[in-house]
């Protein structure tokens, strides 16, 4: 992702809870539905004891859309009924990037 | 961390390299150093392919003067000589959170 800043970051940050069942095939799917929204830049993701996941957007009117989007909703429904025991989301405006690459 | 926007976050993702002697002392060693910086708010880490490390600040000054501490300063030199492969680190301005806990 190489878009120079300004643009959006949406920290997602969450406890699973012990059901699971379902999560990683909607994950993935969630992903997919990302990717092909207007003004998606990208995801990053990580889990350990906390799971991050951060989604870059080109703006702010991007990130309503996707969150409007009908199966999302769906996703975002049954992650509260399921998935989640407690989540967090963030709405970021990127200010500066710095990056370092090794030779 | 229950501060309310605005306030900023630092997003560091990294590639870690083939090296990782010394890591996770330094890595543990700056958690506890950036908890006692002034303006500091807190802190979110997960590791897979991707290392994420979120931290929280009061403000851009607070963030300029971590990243001016002398030993953050040789750890971040010390990172790029040896522990990681790519890292890219983002400046963001929190503007909105949105929580959820589950009862």
């Amino acid at each position: 992702m190489n878009k120079q800043p300004p643009y959006y970051a949406v920290i997602f940050t969450s406890i699973a809870s012990e059901e699971q069942e379902g999560y990683a095939t909607m994950a993935s799917k969630m992903e997919m539905l990302a990717a092909n929204q207007p003004g998606y830049l990208g995801m990053e993701h990580a889990r350990e004891e906390v799971g991050i996941t951060i989604s870059y957007w080109e703006s702010l009117e991007a990130i309503a859309a996707w969150k409007a989007v009908l199966e999302h909703q769906e996703a975002q429904r049954l992650g509260r009924e399921r998935w989640y025991q407690q989540y967090t989301t963030k709405i970021c405006k990127v200010e500066r990037v710095f990056s370092f690459e090794k030779d």
